[in-house]
């Protein structure tokens, strides 16, 4: 069981992925961000390398891709809310992103 | 440049699709269909191979996937609607769901 984020993570971590281009949700407390890349193998290319990251943490990504985008939300169903999973994934795909 | 699908292969090819679990799309000229999977693993795995055929047929599936589910929309941009390419792609994503 993961906890939720804390406060003082809200302000530190969230913050961060929030100067990172990742947005609020807005209706859930969850993050998105849309990834832009040259052309749809570069964005599936993107998509395999997280999704085996998500799969090692047993935390996975809502994400839709339609040819070059990639859109991601990160949730953590078990409360409901961002948790450091969300956090952890998140900038992971982000180094993921700049490689 | 693709076609639209001719009034007569809308009588027969989509006819076949969506007795096989696709679905008019209830705002565009598209199908669409979610496939659901054991897990993470089978549902990305099934993502990958359908992306190989995408990319080579030069035709990309609007889709999005959380955890075990996959939920994809075909439609045909140059015809703002379904083409036969969409019917290709659509036959070839329920074969590698068999596979």
């Amino acid at each position: 069981m993961t906890d939720a984020l804390s406060d003082d993570a809200r302000k530190t971590d969230l913050q961060e992925l929030l100067q990172n281009g990742w947005e609020t949700h807005p209706d859930r407390d969850a993050i998105t961000k849309t990834y832009k890349f040259r052309n749809f193998i570069d964005a599936f290319g993107f998509m395999s390398r997280a999704a085996i990251h998500a799969e090692k943490l047993n935390h996975h990504p809502e994400w839709s891709n339609v040819y070059n985008k990639v859109a991601v939300t990160l949730i953590t169903h078990d409360v409901d809310g961002i948790s450091p999973l969300d956090v952890k994934l998140a900038r992971i795909m982000d180094r993921l992103r700049e490689s």
